[in-house]
């Protein structure tokens, strides 16, 4: 999967990179790394990057701001997510002045209606899950009234999102692995151009939930393919990956390894993260260090990092995982 | 209680927090300053000072590395405590290369016990609670075989808790209001003799746990008194005064303000840096914020800081406390 030399694709993510992190600076948090409280075998390094403490509790906001700064005020925005991207872009929109409305299926929770509506966000309720609320904010751009704003197929979101490549490089003159957790890809594509380009040496780990595997199953068969999804506790990543993703590419290409993680894997990673590292991480915060923890052994004598993607959970399911 | 010039003994103390900062720089971290993520009222600023992410889990460690790197390697050190002072000692006594005995109640937890002896350390069991352990650990002292390490009573270690204090000046350009929990007094007058030296308008507010308010009382009288102890969560804070206390002269000085809270305002407290702040900290930690939260609509429109000192607790008391 890994080239020697980057290719022009993953070279020019990085580069833009560089840019859109000057223009995002003054908007995003450079999140501090945190070093691990856990006992690792001898010469063993491990630590998290925390956007579980970005601005509205994910990375998502990297991306948002990223693409929002990109665009002229002229037209309104439409995007389809009640969650971490939603949240982001609602922010980011407050910060730009664009008009922005968000697709919510209408089964979506009352609080999180409840929390993107408290942005001053349009919203429009359709259909009865988040797939079909996604089709039509991407209908309703097509017809030429709205900018669709994806939340990770677009060049400037992968950009945004690579901006924490740009500090782990500044954070820790050396790393081995980078444990990150699989979605639609934008957030390993763009960290993984960045380190691919400037740290060539460093291996990117994808770390897949087995209930929701749809890039780590396009990846292997070279195309883009739907899988079935199951709930998971890494909600954050579930969902399928679009007919067009610019991700698989990069994706393809920056991934060194991908790991497999169960429902119980993911618990105990959220539980080592409570209650030894002192953090309450989402689900697929979580997932990503199951990645580290599933073969830890062959990490051992390297120099680790987990994204800690978000902290935007469901309470009482985050309770009863970490409880016990 | 504060006079608008700082005394020499405050000025000392700062100035001796600048050398100590340059020697214990390699061993302890410079703590990230997080952002509340709490809805706050319009133009206030809430702060996290987070040495609960600090090495060993605590403060302390500043302390404890620049006493140890003040004393001469030939003669053994003696402390007394089980919790974050003797966590942070022994990680002290192994960077320095120090010989450390650590005494401790017969009735310490087997998991401390074994934590302190996971470092090398020495232990010596005495006594049926921590007040004994301390004034054997004192009398060996006093008898020349050993070099006592006081937890607060010590002008090196106060001056390595003053080092957070110019962490602070660096990380915010202005601050409004500190809030520190009060123990023995090192915490508060290390940092506040920093601030109250290079950052005048600041406010330093002590917040006192109602179960054990010893320094706070003990200011109000001008003298080293003693109080009923009762149980407390904020048990990293609990506990009596040296009569010869050092810190009471400082912190009479430099604090601005006591605010009593008890033990339902720290459960408020420890919840809502749970499940908002997304942080898992210890009882004492919970009291810094809840000082805060007592009042805080005086301190809208304000820049606050909230010191969050440290992350060991028994987990199953803090489970009980932030669930619900």
């Amino acid at each position: 999967m890994v080239s020697s030399t980057p290719s022009n694709s993953v070279l020019a993510s990085a580069a833009r990179s560089i840019s859109v992190r000057r223009r995002i600076a003054d908007h995003v948090v450079n999140t501090p790394l945190l070093k691990s409280c856990a006992v690792l075998p001898d010469n063993t390094e491990l630590y998290f990057k925390t956007e579980n403490f970005q601005t509205t509790g994910s990375f998502k906001l990297r991306g948002a701001t990223a693409k929002l700064t990109s665009l002229p005020l002229d037209r309104p925005l439409i995007t389809a997510s009640s969650g971490n991207h939603g949240i982001a872009c609602s922010h980011a929109a407050q910060i730009t002045g664009h008009k922005l409305t968000v697709v919510l299926p209408e089964t979506v929770a009352p609080a999180k209606l409840a929390k993107i509506k408290d942005f001053g966000t349009e919203v429009i309720l359709h259909g009865a899950e988040s797939g079909l609320a996604e089709t039509h904010a991407q209908s309703l751009a097509a017809g030429g009234d709205y900018v669709y704003v994806s939340p990770y197929n677009d060049a400037e979101v992968i950009a945004g999102q690579g901006s924490i490549g740009l500090e782990l490089l500044e954070q820790l003159p050396h790393i081995d692995n980078v444990f990150i957790a699989m979605g639609g890809g934008g957030l390993i594509s763009g960290i993984g151009s960045v380190l691919k380009s400037f740290l060539p040496g460093c291996r990117i780990i994808g770390v897949s939930a087995s209930n929701s595997a749809a890039l780590a199953a396009s990846i292997t068969a070279g195309r883009v393919v739907e899988t079935e999804h199951l709930d998971t506790l890494a909600d954050g990543i579930a969902g399928g990956v679009d007919e067009d993703a610019i991700t698989l590419e990069l994706a393809s290409e920056v991934i060194d390894r991908v790991v497999h993680c169960n429902e119980q894997e993911i618990v105990a990673a959220l539980r080592a993260l409570a209650w030894t590292e002192k953090q309450i991480v989402e689900g697929a915060a979580g997932l990503a260090l199951a990645g580290y923890l599933a073969d830890q052994q062959e990490y051992a004598g390297q120099i680790n990092v987990v994204l800690l993607c978000g902290a935007n959970f469901d309470k009482s399911a985050l309770m009863e995982a970490i409880a016990g």
